[in-house]
């Protein structure tokens, strides 16, 4: 019988599996500017890069760079960009159909000048880091237990439609800070003010690195956690969201661990479990908050 | 000039430095017990665990395991014991100079049943797993502001002596729980009694791998945040702690990054500056709960 803990290591191991032994880490380049990591770049991706040697430096110590006449964030940006619209008008990568024309900024770590920006869509064919902005959302019932807002992903959406989503988040794009990613998020997903939004508080950072079919996903996600009034209803904004529920944190505890749930955002619950004493070193999982130590 | 966040940087790379491009990783041989992976044997180790071949099995596939006669936890205990004590009396391992008479379980994971017990200064000769318990403990003052419990290490402690600590803390022995380890640490290093030090919260845990010449430390520690009445004061218990100290949390931060703190307990305040928002993702340290969103 798969407990479940099982399926909370199998939803882990699932979304850092990059970093599992049987991976495609070993066969990968890394992807260099400025002589620092920035990337992966899985063998596939590499041959194809191979047909603009005036763009990339053929693989070297198992590192690709671009050429050194590309000096600037701009002219790195454009010339990826060239590079990638082309590939994107052969139809030979799919994960490029679901070109974004959004940038994400490229750099070794989040507080580095960002040497590039590159499309949102193509950034897992370079392992380049993904940043994205995730609010807990959370009220607490005349009891005084918690419960969680949770949103369900639109039919439309690109990635996960119809899945359980935390109350809002979003990538963050080139250019744009965490704050206003946070606030913009919650007023265009959940339609929750500006003055709301800004007492959301920053506690915690989840980071993985998961790889698919569609190349390599090194993503952080900045978490806040927002206490609601209880009072107060999210309502749908932009349509990216279908519908908002209002969970225990026992049915919260149920979903986490279905097939229903985004993963990134399940981790990002889980951790919300972990901060809040939901889950106890000894015995797992005690959704009691009077019984932190339960008798067994 | 090395700013607050570099300075955290370097502990942070100090303290898992087993992972970084040098480290001894790739000359170490794994320690593995019923075909999984238990702990890390550096080199040096090996050679000598290769003068006791009736317990120990030569590398294998960069891996050292026991013969497999030794099939309960009570024969590998004891074996590996009898060579340890044996080691001890030749002298030729400075770490076994603080043989401390205390069991650590031996399992691949936390919730695996343990394979073996081993005598704690031993395990970073086979780079097995240390479990602890870390305590945040603070109150809030007449505005609402934390203030944060630290301790100083007794001149006369094994590792660290004379360094900040946190409240209360200790490893975890073989057979004692996390609850009961908590509970225990609490009272005997700081006097907190038992009903209070129920009241604290699982909150978090803090893991890393550091290596020195005494070999290599894996380490997890559980975290809890204890809210303490503000007129409570710990007392001196055993002598573990000589002093305790009523910190700001601008105080906090700046002895974060001086020489005065253990490591491992600088990282468990790290983790408690970030859950409870005194790290802004756009701005670094931020110390005013009231202004989460610093103007500049």
């Amino acid at each position: 019988m798969t407990t479940w803990s099982d399926k909370i290591l199998q939803l882990l191991r699932r979304m850092n599996n990059f970093y599992l032994p049987d991976s495609s880490r070993t066969t990968c380049f890394r992807f260099e500017l400025g002589g620092e990591q920035v990337g992966w770049v899985p063998s596939n991706v590499a041959s194809i890069l191979s047909k603009f040697p005036e763009i990339f430096s053929p693989p070297r110590c198992g590192a690709i760079t671009l050429r050194e006449s590309f000096d600037s964030y701009e002219k790195r940006s454009e010339a990826v960009d060239d590079v990638l619209q082309s590939i994107r008008r052969e139809g030979c990568l799919t994960v490029l159909k679901g070109w974004r024309d959004e940038k994400y900024d490229v750099m070794p770590r989040f507080c580095d000048t960002p040497l590039m920006c590159m499309e949102r869509s193509a950034t897992s064919l370079f392992g380049v880091k993904r940043y994205g902005v995730h609010i807990n959302g959370y009220c607490r019932d005349e009891n005084g237990e918690l419960r969680m807002w949770l949103g369900r992903r639109s039919k439309t959406k690109q990635t996960y439609p119809g899945k359980l989503d935390n109350l809002a988040a979003g990538g963050l794009a080139a250019g744009i800070s965490v704050k206003d990613t946070l606030i913009k998020e919650c007023e265009e997903e959940a339609c929750i003010p500006a003055d709301i939004a800004e007492t959301a508080h920053p506690v915690s950072t989840v980071s993985y690195t998961y790889e698919d079919k569609e190349g390599v996903f090194p993503e952080s996600q900045f978490v806040f956690d927002l206490e609601l009034p209880r009072e107060f209803k999210p309502r749908i904004g932009d349509g990216e969201v279908q519908d908002f529920y209002l969970y225990s944190m026992d049915e919260v505890k149920e979903v986490l661990v279905s097939d229903d749930f985004k993963p990134n955002c399940a981790m990002v619950v889980l951790d919300f479990l972990i901060r809040h004493s939901y889950i106890q070193p000894d015995t797992g999982v005690c959704l009691k908050e009077s019984a932190l130590w339960p008798q067994h």
